[in-house]
């Protein structure tokens, strides 16, 4: 992991941490073009319960991204596939459709819900910071690549962030109008293994 | 074709801006010391259902703030009273206790909970973006001033931005592992009327 | 005087530009999932005489894209198609391979090239303001989806920025060690019609 | 002391210094709620001979705040205690008054004045690298807590600065209009021992 | 509410305010080489009565650097002529010796001085914020030229700041421990008239 | 070379590396004058071929602008000498005349030159990013003094960096629309030794 990343104004041309210590950038005569190429995401990732499965290509995994502010991340969906409400804290995200039909869509700050069903080939952009959220809707495989300008824009899943993560029960239970039954549901269904 | 266009940082001492037009500033020499004075959070605000009051302090009721990178926001909790989980999709925030003892947190992407139990004098940090949330565990009011570093942080309340928000309901059924008839009665409780 | 000023960082969660006015936003509440969907790259632009076609998404076509600092591009290269060396003052560039195998690269600001081919599902990143470029080596059509982390990146071709803008011609001639009559030649071939 | 911060756009929900080395970030999941709250401010500092006390809590004493772009101080005044004439380099300030009647102002850099006295509840805001400065005009205690968007907002107090830190005498007797006697009366009363 | 929204860098190659409107840029194709090129500094300015003479290059004279994020300054002296102790808000000064022997300064946060005679063709910085201040040593004219990273850095003169502008008499003389007559002197002298 | 620098916004007040590593700040305290001061540019660099010279003084050459988001450079032209059509990946650029008569202009994004003579004592913008060029038009020496927002502005010198740096030949035959003879010539001359 690299700590010494700056967005968004770099002063190197780029900065490929070593792998001696993860502060400084590797000279920049011993880059090589292997740095700046990832060729992780030719196949989808390992599916989730909710028929999701996402590759995210941050700075993390692909480290010629260091102080580039930007990165990617490939996102499938089965049919009926969900990827669940969420936000990412340090960036905007463009989506692209590469397959299918997917119920796309974010909640403002207003609580205002903008969201339809795209297509291969459409953009949808979802705003720095707000919650969002897709649904395969079509009939067969969906696959999204989204793009964000951030190297490492953070990931907040609600249901597990909210329900999974022990905020104190009495809290979730006002703050939802829960019974202490349905939030324990709710945290042992919610709460990563 | 859009013309917003800006210098990375601030260009000027301060920009307040005119009644005529939104988007020019006041001449300076126009401006007064009460333009730069905020008055308004000396009492708390209303009351919600969960015991809870807050008052934002942003460039909208402050005009004064503009293009100056900062906010404040005044929030008061009953006995038991609740801030329910949400985030600032444009803001660190500071929080210090005016009064009374909160029980107050935050969790970050990698789901993990920082919380304790904060008193009057003591302050709390919640990183840009990262939800938090409080609740007055003490026996009587209790009163907290958060400062921000954006003059419109934004504010995503968790429970009526995901349930109050019109998200297609098999969604969050997926995304929740909820019945119909329980989304059914999130929603009903959760939209803001 | 110039009045233009801003916060450091976007003030609000999105910015549609009024038609009556590009320097305001559209009340937010008027504001459609339609300003935040863009459906123009599901073909191919029109292509060049080097076998290329670009579509630009950026906050021109798009304006939903207004102050979130991305944007987006779909280029096509018939067999052999070449996009010529060009920069983009503004952006860093991620490349996503849709279709085909690429010659890319760049050449960073001590002369060195990073070069090398991409195919079908690889990403590379061109760093911020680097020159870069691309050639279909594949034996059919081969496509990109470039983005770029901010909404109007700019974009410099080096042939017709320097041989097609009127530079002087005596400086070309000691800039590049060629005759006056190359220069002619090259200044007739690469001036846009 | 940290070294190895970024604002305004950090690429981590947040970074912990180690006490290993200051430019590096803590692993995340060694860090615990007590890296996020800081309890230094209950109580008054140390007053000066201008019956004013300060603590600044900036990322120097409360670590957490690294890469958050945020701080405080909290400001006592005894009556009649002054806040002398200063400014902070890298932050806008706004102040909220704990306790007590502040003669407070600031002078923009037309060298027009804005001041006035507020009270208990009110708030005024001292737009990034202004003068400004307060007195306790009441007749118990005040108390201001200020916040300020820089993480390390710096502070340079204008009497000490000028005065107390060996410029040329010859040049400040020219600026100010003063014999050598007045400046060595400023110099022996200001410079900091 | 305020809708001066921005990425947080330039979007444009360039903008030239229009005449008719402060807040739009003109058409670029309108713009001509006239607009960036400035010819006022080919001579000193007017002298003060402390031998000191500056014409300041912002964006207010020269509207071309509008969201250019540069500014320059010209700052000649007389013999033994002053540049009082100043602060830019907004920006870091490069400051390059066209002509004479300077001594030349700034203070630091920790009231640390760095000053020494600087001679033509030799460069000094002067760090965002930090007060400086300068003063021709040498037996002849000197001429400075300086370099600002905001295209409208801002200029606070410490003695007409402080003593020039009305602050409150009483809090003057504990700040500086001067007496009433003193101060009264002070400002008659330092008020611009 | 150093490599912990972040633009535009420091938190502190300087930051001179440290010579046993270049990844952490000096104490401030060790800082001296000299750490501010460059004399190198009081005569002029080395003279290319083209009849131009010229010495970048970046953070790499003067490390006390470490954080602080300037640089400059010195240019001298021999009659007739060329600075060639180039850019600076991470700056705006202010050049100011010392001495002579330049032929200095720019091209934008939309291929428009803007250029013409200028003169001692003349200022011309480039606008970031921006590929822009010289000629000393005069008939003694030329110099120019540049300041650039960015303490490592980058420099990309199109001939070389398209004709010297390796870019696949048939690449360059298409996008210039030349033979592979006149390619190798320019190979051949452009590449640095």
């Amino acid at each position: 992991m690299v700590t010494l990343a700056s967005d968004p104004d770099p002063v190197f041309d780029f900065c490929i941490p070593t792998t001696i210590s993860e502060t400084t950038c590797k000279n920049s005569s011993l880059a090589t073009v292997e740095d700046f190429v990832f060729s992780g995401i030719k196949h989808p990732g390992k599916f989730t319960e909710t028929g999701f499965a996402s590759i995210p290509v941050n700075v993390k995994v692909f480290p010629g991204l260091n102080t580039l502010g930007m990165s990617l991340a490939r996102a499938d969906f089965e049919v009926g596939g969900v990827n669940v409400p969420h936000f990412h804290p340090r960036a905007t995200e463009v989506a692209y459709v590469l397959e299918g039909k997917i119920y796309s869509g974010f909640v403002d700050t207003q609580n205002k819900i903008f969201a339809k069903v795209i297509e291969r080939g459409e953009v949808m952009v979802f705003p720095r910071g707000l919650v969002h959220f897709q649904m395969n809707v079509g009939d067969s495989r969906a696959t999204i690549l989204g793009s964000f300008d951030s190297e490492n824009p953070g990931l907040m899943k609600i249901p597990s962030a909210v329900f999974g993560s022990e905020i104190k029960e009495e809290l979730l239970e006002k703050a939802f109008g829960l019974s202490s039954e349905e939030i324990a549901k709710l945290r042992k269904k919610l709460t990563p293994h």
